[in-house]
Formats: C-alpha cells, sequence, structure tokens
C-alpha cells in the first residue's frame, strides 16, 4: 500500500489514524460483535457514538447551548432549498455572491422561494470582478430586516475565505453561512451566525452527512408545506434521527473529531493551516510561471487555485504531479487551471512535496 | 474479534466478506493510493466504482433500458415526501395501508399534497385487523385514474410481505413499491412496478442511501417547486450526481450487489431465505411458548415478529439471547414483543441457532 498526497476538493483527504482505526473496528466496533454499519441507530451502541460525536463537535467549536447540532442528508446542495423552507417565512432573505457555491445558493433559492412564500435578493456580487475578492462593505445593499443573509465563507472552486470574522456583516439579521470547505479549519465565533453548515466531505468525514448548527429562534419559521424530515425543529426534537441518519458518516465524523481534539484542537489547526498555505502562496508569489490571482487579504487556506502562465503545460504539470504522487490538483471544470486543496488531514509535508514539485516543474519545463 | 448473530431490523448484519473487503481497502482502493471515502466522486476511480454499482443492481434485478436507477440521499422518508412532489402532478393518489411503514408514506404525502398540487387517498387499510394480512380485492376501494398507486411490498415492523406478485393490484395505474426491507430477497419483475425505492441500511448496505428505479415515462411529472436535488429527472440527467453523492454508502452496496452475484443471483438468495423463514415460522407454530400473529399467506420472510406466552419472560429471554450471541432480537417498541430480521446476510447457522436457543428457553421456562 502506498498513500499519495491527495488534493481533492472533496470527498477529501482524511487522516490516516482514522481510516487504521475505521478498518480494525469495521467488523466488530469495541466488542459490539457487529461493525458500526450494522447497527441499530436506536441502540445503545450507536447512541453513544453519535453522542459523542456531537459533543466532541461542541467542545471544538464551542457551541453554545441555544444552538442546536443536526445530523442531516442530502448535502449542502439540499440545505440551499432547505434553509429558505425553513428560514424565510414569508419575508425577504439577502445572499452575498463571492463565488459559485454562494451563486448556487442564491439561485436555488430563488427558485423556491415563489412556492414557500417569501423573497431572496442578491445583496451584493464579486462575479464582475471575477470572483477574485470579498465585496466591501459599501459594495453591499443590506436589507436591515431581512429574514436572513446567506454568505459562503470559503468558496471552495474560486479560493476566496472570509479570514477575519470581524470583517463579516454586522446588525441583528441571522447570518446564514456555507463553511462546508473551511469548518474545523480554524477557531469561529458561532455566536456570530444564527446558522452555519457544512457538508462533511471536506473537513469532517465521507460525503452524505451535512452538518447544521442552528440557534434556537430559528427552529419555528418553516413554511407549512416543509416535510418533517427536512425541518429542523423536528430534527432537533428528535436528536437527528426522525429517520434512519447517516450512521456510518457519523462515526467517521466523530472519529475525526476526535483526531482533531488530539491534533491541539482548533487552534493548532489554524496554525497548521495558516503554515501550509502560507508555504504555498508564498512560493506561487515568487514563481514566474504560476500564478493566483485572489485578492492577498482573502486567499483561502483551504483551497489554492492556481494557473500556469503557459496553459499548454497544464497536462505536462498534472500527469508529472500524478506520478510524483500528488493526486487530483486539476481545478474544477468551471474555471480551469490548478487547485490545490489543503484541508486539514494534509499535512504539511504534502504541501512541501507540492512545492518541490511545482519548482521542479517551473526549473525544467517553465 | 467474536461477531454475534445479528438481528437487527435495520441498519442490519452485512455479508462478513464485505466488511473485510472494506477493511482491508480502507487506505488504498486498488491501488488509488486513497480510500473510496477520500476520493473525488467526478474522478475516474469512483465513477467506475458507481458505474459497476449500478451495473450489478441492473443485473440482479434484470431492471429494464427504460428504467433509471438512482442513488439518492434521505431514504425512504424523505421519499414519502418526493415522491407526491415528483408523481402527483395535481392528479390523485391511491395508498394502501398494511403496516406502519406504508400508514407513514400516507400521512406524509396528505401533509404535502395541499402544498403540490393534488390528493391523497387511502385506499384500503388492514389496521382494524391488526395489520396481520395483506386486503383482498374486495377490501380495496382503487381509482383507476389514480396518478400512482403506493404500497409497501414488506413491512418491517408488523412482518407482513406481498410473497406472490401476482396478487399485486393490476391495470394501468403505476405502482409505486416501498421495497426497503425486502429488495433483493428474491427475483422481483420490475415491470410490474412505475417505480421501486429502498433504503439502503437492510439488504443493501449503509444507511444514508436509497436506491429509487423509476420508469422514464413518470421522470417528467414534477412540481414545479421541487428542489432539483429532489426531482428524478434531474437527478437522472446527472447520474445522481447533481452534487456529491453518498460515495461510501454506494460503494459498500456494490460490494454486496458483488456478494449477491457470487452466491448465484436472487433465485439463490430466494432459497436461502424461504428456507430460513420456514425453519423459523414452522418451530413458531409448532411451539406453545411463541406465536406469530400474522396471517400465513404473507408471513415476511425478513422480519420475523414473534410474541411470548408470557410477556413476563421477555427480559429474561432477549438477556439470555445476547448472552449466547443472538443480538437485536427486541421488537419495535410500537408493536412490543421480539423480530428477528433476517436478511440476506443472514446465514441459515444464524436462524438454527435463534431456534435451538428458543427451543431450550422453552423447555426451561416455558
Amino acid at each position: 500500500m502506498s498513500r499519495v498526497y491527495n488534493f481533492s476538493a472533496g470527498p477529501a483527504a482524511l487522516p490516516e489514524e482514522v481510516l487504521r482505526q475505521a478498518a480494525e473496528e469495521m467488523l466488530d466496533w469495541n466488542g459490539a460483535g457487529c461493525g458500526v454499519m450494522e447497527m441499530s441507530h436506536r441502540g445503545r451502541h450507536f447512541t453513544a457514538i453519535a453522542e459523542r460525536a456531537e459533543a466532541d463537535l461542541r467542545a471544538l467549536m464551542g457551541v453554545p447551548d441555544d444552538y442546536r447540532v443536526l445530523f442531516l442528508q442530502g448535502g449542502a446542495t439540499q440545505q440551499f432549498s432547505q434553509i429558505p423552507m425553513n428560514l424565510l417565512a414569508g419575508g425577504s432573505a439577502d445572499y452575498i455572491v463571492t463565488g459559485s457555491w454562494s451563486q448556487k445558493a442564491l439561485q436555488t433559492a430563488q427558485a423556491i422561494a415563489p412556492f414557500v412564500g417569501g423573497r431572496v435578493r442578491c445583496a451584493g456580487s464579486t462575479e464582475a470582478a471575477g470572483f477574485r475578492g470579498l465585496p466591501r462593505a459599501d459594495e453591499l445593499s443590506l436589507d436591515p430586516s431581512a429574514a436572513y443573509l446567506h454568505l459562503c465563507t470559503n468558496e471552495t472552486i474560486h479560493g476566496v475565505e472570509y479570514l477575519d470574522e470581524a470583517g463579516l456583516p454586522q446588525g441583528a439579521v441571522p447570518l446564514v453561512a456555507d463553511m462546508s470547505s473551511h469548518i474545523l479549519s480554524r477557531p469561529m465565533d458561532v455566536r456570530r451566525y444564527g446558522m452555519i453548515y457544512a457538508g462533511a466531505q471536506k473537513n469532517m468525514g465521507p460525503s452524505g452527512l451535512v452538518v447544521a448548527i442552528v440557534r434556537d429562534d430559528l427552529l419555528d419559521r418553516a413554511w407549512a408545506g416543509t416535510p418533517g424530515v427536512m425541518r429542523y425543529r423536528t430534527m432537533a426534537e428528535h436528536a437527528s434521527m426522525l429517520n434512519t441518519p447517516p450512521t456510518y458518516a457519523i462515526y467517521i465524523a466523530g472519529l475525526v473529531f476526535q483526531w482533531i481534539r488530539r491534533q491541539g484542537g482548533l487552534a493548532a489547526m489554524a496554525a497548521l493551516n495558516a503554515a501550509k498555505a502560507k508555504l504555498l502562496y508564498d512560493f506561487i508569489d515568487a514563481s514566474g510561471l504560476y500564478r493566483n490571482e485572489v485578492d492577498p487579504a482573502c486567499r483561502s487556506r483551504m483551497n489554492v487555485p492556481f494557473l500556469l502562465a503557459d496553459t499548454r503545460l497544464e497536462g505536462d504539470f498534472l500527469a508529472g504531479a500524478e506520478a510524483a504522487g500528488l493526486a487530483q490538483l486539476k481545478g474544477h471544470k468551471s474555471v480551469g487551471g490548478m487547485r490545490a486543496s489543503i484541508y486539514n488531514a494534509m499535512p504539511l509535508a504534502g504541501v512541501e512535496a507540492l512545492v518541490a514539485y511545482m519548482r521542479e516543474f517551473e526549473r525544467t519545463r517553465g
């Protein structure tokens, strides 16, 4: 067995320790006589697994008691519909668009709003400038009476991140943040948000699980037609088990939470992620072959898109990387170029290996 | 490691061969240098896994070319809403109620129908008779112009199964069948149905995956407000990858499909399952302590509920079973008593061990 450095944007690399433990426990979890995949979600073994996962996530993120942690299905994409179903309540919602994902969230909400009652506005977009930065405060047109303000705090495709929470819009309107691709990458102040949600398949575990953290006062605004399984209040009341949850994905996410705690928690993750990102961006900025076009004030520490000065070299670059054990560096098809996703599970050594490969490629081919 | 015989109704026992292979491939699938959980769903490795899973399922069930196989999220419970969203189309749908699950399907459809346009009728129910049988044809009030006719072909809690497809309602109205707890347990004639769906966590794999098999002519009836991720046409067009699918669950289900093919396919499963069920029901019927109250013409071959003549013995029965390595025999809380779920992965030896334990318990305590 030989493991590559896996730069996939998601589903993404997981810590080897987590995978080894999962493999060891596959046929028999903790003496239960069966694996986690085979357990009733209502039995004592899985109840313990789910409760520990929630407790560890709460401890890592400092989730206040008046927020519910929900383990849901359907990914962030299904949340793009569930959020207006649950929160629009006949009012108007604002969306800030800073890349492909916040744009999809807006478009999905616009499509469903007429059916669930309410309106959806674009409160600002950086699309005209190529999604290379965040909107300045004076570029936003915020509705002070909005039902909520949605934003994507890390754009996986365009590599744009809200690095400083002090720069988030302030006020009484609940912020709803898609943190799919940077949740648990550094401490976040949960109190700033009305709701946080994230697909698990970047920094938490397998795909098929989405975590939602919802403040209590937002649980009772759902459109009357919202199915119970899609209603935050109902899922909160049933501890995310109105129906069978994605048990194995919750178990793996729980192992990842434990792993992060062993690494020193989110402060340690933040330091490691800052060091990895600095290494890669500094190298790119000093290079003549590679470039990243995002405003340095909001370059993502998780997803680093970069272009080659000569696009004809892209195929050779990717083939050479693959041969050197540096996998999945191709950029998203909508933007082209390259992308290195360097989530929590990517060690510093992986970024060092990538930079060494990029340097050698530039020396010989640039 | 010591494995028990696991009679859980779901998530349920999986074949050991499948779990062993999954454990071996956890860190490195087929030389890819990473595990299946860590792969992009759009890369060549996972594409091959998903295509093989679909092909094997099609081969096992003989799915005709004009049916789409969809790998979805949210479980059968979410389908209870998605089905009226996708199929009601302003019309009226019939539901046959033969146990808890078809009743939940009806109630969920009734709740959403006014919002998506259309009506939902109960076309017959065996509730008054305690869900111990199937309705006779003359007990059904079927609407010949219904948009669809929904039924649950195996009731997991009440242990009632449509054993003979010839007894299904005939006619032009598309049958929509919840087969969650007996899909792949025997050959089914897919042509009889407009749509088949099943949560994976009984006979296919981990929870968090639901398989839907939908005839082409039913793809274009969706309510205009149906989100893309919940719309069968959209998911069919994107090969179930409009968004990130539950990749690991699809992989495990694929391994289960391969395992079933190695066992001889659905004919072999049917023979094994019939033998297991006969052994258990024959013993129960001959016993003075145990009883099953379901009409023998429709006793489930997958889920065998049974009662003890003296309910005060239940605690001792369960504790003794647990000590004997016979796990998760407690009945569903809504009906009490015991339940042995004996899905494909339960070997004949497991049922023999259960019968031996039951016989000894009756001899010493009955």
